[in-house]
């Protein structure tokens, strides 16, 4: 299978954005997701005990909920920390588009991200969606993918086409970054449309394995999000044969899954004030777990990732790192080797020689940059 | 109690140091301390599953001996991560010193502090040994607390007198910082002297106390250490009745843990590229540890300490930091205040609803020149 980095839609989506007025600077700060028929959702949110209003609005249609139809983002604005009129502001902003839509509301999914404990500027998101609606179109989705953006540097897509019988499927993603990025899951938003007919119980199965190898294996910096969120529409367009097991199962995961590994490492990429690309490889461990813990465990140190912006091939602090994971990391059988550092991408392996299993995570330097960012970012 | 930070030595001490040629520029970099009586001795050490050879070997001493006379320490290289050779070059330092002070081997305490995974040169160290032994004196202690510095920019030091029936007891501490400092403990050593007459076990108990409370309520990057080291050597000197339980122990342990808070301090004050000195105190927490999570979880985000370099008061982080933690702390009832960003020391109180207990955790800001610091070091 191979991944295409054009911003195409899969059957029966159509895109939108405009600039509503929350962004300071004037940019694309409001993005429409629609499906022309029904679509099966789910999503995976936040493990943060502290969630923005959106993702407690979401989980509650995607409770009373089985047909979506549109996605709506803005960015600017997380709508976290903002209690009760939170909430609110959320729901009425369902409200609005569901009724321009002529949709139930709980057929809208709502996200928001930018800046913690500001009360959304609802008035102009609902004044934006009227035009938001009517420009809806096949080829809205560059602009799409240019609103959802914060301190993002460039846009984050990868779709793969794949055949079912004798149709063609298509599983296209969107992704925004750039910091407080750590697994479960990182800092982002992410939304995946396919044209897939597929089962209810199948389609939450391929997401939470697909985000569980990609999403959940990246850090920027350890710093763990309030509205996390990757949701998926299959709105059946294609016309395949429902996908419920076997080989086309198989084969959807597997294309899933390749396109948010492709959009996670596009995180990574994308990272505040990122000079690296670092693939942390850890392998004989006893478990796949005990692997990622301990890969996330370098990924996550601060001198570590330092030591790359230098270019300096500093393996005693991938060692103290791995004995601090709280894996029985031994010095005795640790192998360590790290790729030429002067390169923008570097692969770091590390072996523990406590059994077979192996995890791969991503991860990007900590450069003066990043700091500059986040204490000027308000 | 009062505490003074001159560089002081209690009765029957004596110190000093010397340029062994380990750090390149010359610097001091080996120090003694020395007790004219055998002392007890107790030590708390890095529960990283890498640790340096020095700690192997003082382990064994601890293990094996029950009176102490000296502590080498070296700066420049940590002695960590070399394998049985590091460990051949930690047991002859201790065997050089303890021919020249005509002692057991075991009556030593072998540490060291600098970069990870290059091998000790300890021929350097035993041909100043002589020199440093000669040297040996009252007066000696300013010397030896610059000398155990690596990227330190101040010496820290701080003592405590107190008067125990008709004797006066002093205990008096030295530090080193500044990076990879995190609990459990910090990436420090910290050498405690004191002429009290203690009971081993009751000595023991106050240090893992004391230390509790103050080395291990610090974290400057999250990054745990492999060398870290708190030792304290007890002498006898000061003729006091034998501390072994009532008021004097409580006396006892009261400035101990004076000494070891006021130099945890230092060593955050001094922390790499650090423009500020944060004090954050979570309250209304189920236990003591409960609250000891959410404030280090705070501490630790390098968003949270971003946003303080840049005197931006994100509350959002906080919580954001707060949630992530793993305890499930919740937007209702989560309390927030941030003392005036454009001070040097800031206080930063959360109040989490969730019960009675308390932690105050210490931590500095996350800077470019960190960043330009550790990316250098090598």
């Amino acid at each position: 299978m191979k991944v295409s980095y054009k911003a195409i839609l899969p059957l029966g989506f159509k895109a939108n954005a405009v600039s509503a007025g929350i962004k300071r600077s004037g940019k694309l700060d409001l993005a429409l997701f629609y499906s022309l028929f029904p679509a099966k959702a789910h999503a995976l949110f936040t493990t943060n005990s502290i969630q923005a209003a959106p993702i407690l609005v979401n989980k509650n249609h995607l409770r009373k909920n089985k047909n979506f139809k549109a996605i709506i983002i803005n960015s600017g604005n997380a709508n976290c920390f903002t209690g009760k009129a939170g909430i609110r502001d959320a729901e009425d902003t369902a409200i609005t588009l569901a009724k321009s839509l002529r949709i139930k509301k709980e057929a809208v999914l709502v996200n928001s991200t930018g800046i913690i404990g500001k009360r959304l500027p609802v008035k102009k998101i609902k004044n934006a969606i009227c035009g938001l609606v009517d420009g809806l179109s096949y080829a809205g989705m560059p602009k799409a993918t240019k609103a959802i953006l914060t301190t993002d540097t460039f846009t984050k897509t990868a779709s793969v086409k794949f055949r079912l019988g004798k149709c063609f499927v298509t599983i296209s993603g969107v992704a925004k970054g750039a910091g407080m990025i750590a697994p479960n899951m990182a800092t982002l938003l992410s939304f995946i449309f396919t044209d897939a007919n597929i089962a209810q119980g199948v389609l939450n199965k391929a997401l939470k394995s697909a985000v569980e190898g990609s999403f959940n294996c990246i850090t920027v910096d350890g710093c763990m999000s309030t509205n996390d969120t990757v949701a998926i529409l299959a709105n059946g367009a294609a016309a395949n044969l429902v996908i419920k097991k076997g080989v086309p199962f198989k084969v959807f995961s597997r294309a899933l899954s390749l396109v948010c590994l492709e959009l996670a490492k596009l995180v990574v990429k994308d990272a505040e004030g990122a000079t690296k690309f670092i693939e942390i490889t850890v392998d004989k461990a006893k478990s796949t777990n005990e692997a990622k813990i301990v890969a996330l465990a370098i990924a996550n140190s601060d001198l570590f990732k330092t030591a790359i912006y230098g270019e300096n091939p500093n393996f005693g602090r991938i060692s103290a790192a791995a004995g601090s994971s709280g894996v029985e990391v031994k010095e005795r059988g640790l192998k360590m080797r790290v790729s030429p550092l002067s390169k923008k991408n570097i692969r770091v392996y590390v072996s523990i020689n406590r059994g077979k299993s192996k995890a791969v995570v991503y991860t990007s330097d900590l450069t003066p940059e990043y700091v500059k960012i986040n204490a000027e970012y308000n």
